[in-house]
């Protein structure tokens, strides 16, 4: 091994917080953007694309993982980072949230939850220790607790009923994790919660008590209004140990991330620039860009010809255009890499603007550039 | 211009010939596999990862561009090599195959062809004139002339009239050729005939009095055995003038390839490597391999270790195994990239055994490889 999992908070500026996380696989600086790598690929990139976008750690889903190809089956062949040809850090969630959203036939317990694969209908189930059994399996450097993923709206009653097991299981999830024997990797807890403050405290409370590498911030990026999102993250990243990274779960918009650390978040994933990417979107510094958009079918300008990744300089926004249109899948390919690449050039930003203490300034200006919109079309 | 478009037999091996074209976007060395970019994109790859394979120059589909986005619209974004980022050679063909098996409404005249677009039902004209115009307009190094492909079976009547057709167009393309002032660049003319020898013997004549830059035999790998396909190749290739390159349309597998060689043909152009390669084939020294077969999926084996290609050497087989089953895009470009890959190690292969003038010992060899068929699976 390395590096064990270790956590250095560099800088603040605000809230704002300029860290670095050593793994196992590697080191990456924080805050992070974390590509989701679902079924053992970034769909449609080379790993080497991947790295290339400036992404420093991949993020594997649990749930498709052990339905397909299955995680002894990943063992035996060397772990998920060789399967998959990624040298770097991996963080795999812990299955609960996508067993809840995908699976069938759902049945939950204090001992765990039951459901049968959207593939094919095998019966599976997920307790907190077959999830750290998992993720051990896959090798993966930063495992997160099982919880529950609540659906809202729910009542605050069910709010807490989930918010408690899900502490149960964290505690659990801890005596698995060292049952393993993952010495010198991270395991996370998860706040839960709700939208309902007083919760999410003591949530915090809890797994603070039990005590993690560091904490992610679920169940939210749910289809809650943007404030609401905010005002949960922060109320509850002051409630965290400050020498932990923290990880806002499924999050999110350019404009959610740069808020979210703005209140003192580290590490986020989210599927939006590579599912936006395969629907023709380009995430870019004069906001989001439909390709598909008539007006880009005679436009020889790249999309943003200052990038500092070569896809979004080299090819014409006329070309992706085309690309787009006819379904191609070097479209999907490159709108991919491009949206990655910015949303990695953002964080990097982000990261600068702290070190300099200027983080305030380069979230008005970013803003104010997303604001702008794009270049006017040529006439 | 770099270069002017030229041809020079360098080496004989039997009747396979080794060869260099000039064009003016770079030389090939023959024989010489050209991956089909159907709309401005070989499916899935980056041009770089198609450069990267081996391949020298590639085939651009008329049909497909002047649907979509329109060969004025490229013209207008500084030709087919700008808008795909593709430095190199491009061949293009005339669009008349694809008019006869893709568009609805066909009218066939003398004067050309009519018919509506399978994507929005637009009415088109193509006629010798406006293919040689449209290619003019996309800037392709090599223009194929307009015939008419013929649907077989079909009379000898029927297959008679079509070659005659077939040479007037050419005459007619030659002259339009000419009108666009494309000195330096190439144009080729097509052997018509189906299976009748005495056919594609006047055909060739013909061709060969109005004179073309090369020599393309056309109407085959249309469902007909490989023996009948071979029997032409064989009985037309040597009516052909020896100075000028010889083009396959549309052949094939690597056997269909390797045989042709034999009988003196340059040039290649498929959809298999990369249509194959997207259903989870590949194309290897040991033959071809369905990926989709659950004897890979626990294989840590990659699908050829002395590959020269690292997409080959380096991922498993139960990951190809795996990103086929899951449908992953990643699957696809990877294994379209590792059959344009293997396509280009054997065209290398015959070149260097021409060079060597044991072309014969090759041809041996390499059917040898694909008939020992894979490696063991593990036990």
């Amino acid at each position: 091994m390395a590096e064990p999992f270790s956590f250095t908070l560099k800088q603040t500026s605000g809230m704002a917080r300029r860290g670095e996380i050593t793994t196992p696989h590697g080191a990456i600086s924080t805050p992070a953007f974390m590509p989701v790598g679902t079924a053992a690929t970034v769909k449609g990139l080379h790993p080497e694309a991947v790295a290339g976008t400036g992404a420093q750690i991949l993020l594997g889903n649990t749930y498709h993982l052990m339905l397909r190809p299955g995680a002894e089956r990943i063992a035996a062949l060397g772990g998920l980072h060789k399967f998959m040809n990624w040298p770097g850090p991996i963080l795999t969630d812990s299955g609960g949230f996508q067993v809840m959203s995908l699976a069938t036939l759902r049945k939950l317990t204090e001992q765990g939850v039951t459901f049968r694969s959207h593939i094919d209908g095998t019966k599976y189930e997920l307790t907190p220790e077959r999830s750290i059994e998992i993720q051990a399996l896959l090798g993966t450097d930063i495992t997160m607790q099982l919880d529950e993923c609540l659906r809202l709206p729910a009542s605050r009653e069910e709010i807490e009923r989930a918010m408690r097991l899900s502490l149960r299981w964290a505690e659990r999830s801890k005596r698995a994790f060292e049952g393993h024997a993952r010495d010198g990797f991270g395991l996370f807890g998860i706040v839960q919660g709700g939208d309902d403050i007083p919760l999410r405290l003591k949530s915090a409370q809890g797994l603070t008590e039990i005590g993690f590498h560091g904490y992610a911030v679920g169940g939210l990026a749910v289809g809650e209004p943007q404030e609401v999102m905010l005002k949960v993250v922060e109320e509850t990243t002051p409630a965290l140990p400050a020498d932990r990274p923290r990880y806002l779960m499924g999050v999110g918009t350019p404009h959610d991330i740069l808020e979210a650390v703005a209140r003192g978040i580290d590490m986020f994933d989210c599927v939006m620039p590579t599912r936006n990417g395969r629907h023709g979107m380009a995430f870019t510094r004069f906001g989001q860009i439909n390709l598909s958009n008539a007006r880009h079918a005679d436009d020889p300008r790249p999309l943003d010809a200052d990038s500092q990744h070569p896809a979004a300089r080299t090819y014409s926004r006329a070309y992706l255009h085309h690309l787009t249109k006819a379904g191609e899948m070097l479209g999907q390919v490159l709108l991919s890499t491009i949206n990655i690449a910015y949303y990695q050039a953002l964080m990097a930003g982000m990261r600068a603007a702290i070190e300099q203490d200027r983080f305030e300034d380069f979230r008005v200006a970013t803003i104010e550039g997303w604001a702008a919109g794009d270049i006017p079309a040529l006439s």
